[in-house]
């Protein structure tokens, strides 16, 4: 059941009750053989426990059974969307992420700064993790390249990350992208190619746009970042996209005031597509939870996004992401503090650390109400979690599941 | 979630990881009432066991709640597709089972040969359970039938069934069966009725060919085959069927070779109508280990059946059909022991003791891989598997499961 398809058939009260969706990113894991315990239940948090306890629980399916969600489409499936239906590309995502917005026929993709060798080669895809300030001294450089009728924005994202929106006729955004997802001395960036025919002239673009980028870096970034002897400064593109049209989660359940709180910019850009207000945090966990209490108040739903842990995930450090959901649990009772009437626990998608990427794997999921009926689950993990009331059941029902028991879908029928 | 259906919005990776797909043919039942234990429960299964408890569990849905499947609808099921959308006529099934073709237009269905009495009632509808060897000399005399306009081809496939292909204009298989699936003094065989005005010539042609072939075998079967005093052969027809439209499974999910160990004909012929290959095996279960043994280096993806514990249950032999499991679990190290990347461990279908026949009820379901994430539960049983992590889902969705654990579907969206 997909709660954005259903939603055209429901009615929405505005009742003033406050929803939190409290995203934890790549929660989900596998178990550490020696231990037989993933993260979560290798962690000690007592609070995400006691809040597991007093709500309903189960396990989320992302997307489908064996099917690994990017982040993009794994946050449009917990905000009721079709992930499968509304797959948003990548530079899309950055643009509304960075707070900038897109006209229809405009075309945006994300550029990497990276490393690439003397041959032309990709030695590094990441360009030794730029800092920002360095990214925006060579977007200045990139706001030189004019081609013949495109206008192009280009912005910082965060550290080697940036987009480009490319204003013009005819851009019709079916195209691969230049980024090969691989370094070494044979690697070389691919060519971008127009994926059916009426993308053709949006390749000449974006490879004409990759040219004057790849020559003006070369020599013009050698005095802004220090590279390893023999790498030179380039560009990667990565997820070629058009102006998403989705319905506003404003419109779909009558929801009058959302709030983002994500210190990524991707996370910002996903809920700004879907009708969020972005409200300002910090860089760190302890500035959202200020965030949250500043703003409950005045929002109707505020999703919570946690990024850290999938970080840790991916790097394969176990004991880093056992101690940052540890970390995290001592600030929960901040929220907890704060009583909205509907509070949803759960991730995004699983990064298990010994699997060093996000998998398919399904998510603990707890919903906490003075409304729902609470289970015999007592602690947040998927050895508890999988026993829950809920069973398994697919991310894209958790906005009916919380809007439900915030008691805003009006009774059905007579 | 149609493996199937959604395999169009995903990319598969040609990984090299092996998939055994292990169907243990009606292995779902019910419990005795003086014991309280199904077969799977009553049967000392140590090896099925410890696969359940490496593994991720749980209960399939065959086709829908309270529906119960033919085998051929199951398999298709468990092989990825709408078991609904994708229903293919017994006749298709007998033509690719026995290693034949069908080309458009044409029209194939199953024969029984029957016992018949004096009257033309049906009174054995597998004429003693006709040995192979019988079957091969009736279809000789078969063959001898010319109709106006219409080319026929018939090949026996196993003990008592031979199929039977139509070639020619104008015939669309819309038409009811001959077979009564009754016997008595007072059960005719029906007349086989075009089931939309458009297969009016294809009934003629089936009924033309009914009339002549027991008219053939009335007398010509006499010295061929020995029946009780007062029966002569006839035949009985069932599955009318075109050409199957399907799509196949290598298109589907790029797997590169595909193979599939069963002893039965119709088994190969479901096999065969998705794109597997027919791996060479006996008519015993160990010969298909030896198949398996044999073949999985060369192939992506295998699928074994275990056919005898169906016939077992439709017997209504209890005891025989746990005498089966446990002989058949003696055999499952050799599986383990091949280690392959994922394997799938349930049934298509319950073939219930007490029931005597195909049923609704789920399925056990057992996946084993590196990269599952065990439940709790030790053991492969309704018993057991009912309190899976899997909970219970529909077998279309097992290819997903299962390719998703082999790390071929490539991560969804950004």
């Amino acid at each position: 059941m997909i709660s954005s398809e259903i939603a055209s058939q429901l009615n929405f009260e505005d009742n003033g009750t406050k929803i939190v969706l409290f995203v934890i990113d790549g929660v989900g894991g596998l178990p550490l053989p020696e231990t037989g315990k993933t993260e979560l239940e290798t962690a000690h948090t007592p609070n995400l426990d006691k809040l597991a306890a007093r709500g309903i629980t189960g396990m989320t399916i992302p997307v489908a059974p064996g099917v690994t969600p990017g982040s993009g489409v794994a946050h449009l499936a917990l905000f009721g969307y079709d992930p499968i239906k509304y797959a948003i590309g990548r530079g899309a995502v950055a643009v509304y992420g960075v707070g900038m917005e897109m006209d229809e026929g405009d075309m945006a993709v994300r550029i990497n700064f990276a490393g690439y060798g003397s041959a032309g080669v990709v030695l590094d895809r990441r360009a030794g993790r730029l800092a920002t300030e360095k990214n925006k001294e060579l977007c200045k450089l990139l706001r030189e390249i004019k081609l013949p009728g495109v206008e192009i924005v280009i912005e910082t994202v965060l550290d080697y990350r940036s987009v480009v929106i490319f204003k013009g006729e005819g851009l019709h955004p079916h195209l691969s992208d230049s980024d090969p997802q691989a370094t070494g001395e044979d690697i070389f960036p691919h060519k971008v190619e127009a994926l059916d025919p009426s993308a053709k002239h949006a390749a000449d673009i974006a490879n004409a746009f990759i040219k004057s980028a790849n020559e003006i870096l070369r020599d013009g970034a050698k005095d802004i970042v220090d590279l390893p002897y023999g790498q030179h400064i380039g560009i990667l593109t990565r997820g070629y996209a058009g102006r998403p049209e989705i319905p506003q989660m404003q419109d779909l359940y009558n929801l009058k005031k959302m709030g983002a709180i994500a210190t990524y910019p991707d996370y910002r850009g996903v809920a700004r597509l879907v009708g969020m207000d972005i409200i300002y945090t910090g860089h760190e966990l302890e500035g959202e939870f200020d965030a949250l209490e500043s703003s409950l108040e005045d929002h109707d739903f505020i999703f919570f996004h946690v990024k850290k842990t999938d970080s840790a995930g991916e790097d394969g450090d176990f004991d880093k992401k056992v101690h940052l959901l540890e970390e995290m649990d001592e600030l929960v009772p901040r929220l907890e503090a704060l009583n909205p009437d509907v509070i949803v626990l759960t991730g995004d998608h699983a990064t298990p650390a010994t699997y060093k990427a996000h998998s398919w794997h399904t998510i603990p999921f707890a919903l906490i109400s003075e409304w729902c009926r609470p289970d015999d689950v007592k602690g947040f993990s998927e050895a508890q979690c999988q026993h829950g009331a809920l069973g398994q059941f697919y991310a894209a029902e958790v906005m009916l599941h919380a809007l439900g028991h915030a008691r805003r879908i009006a009774k059905f029928g007579a």
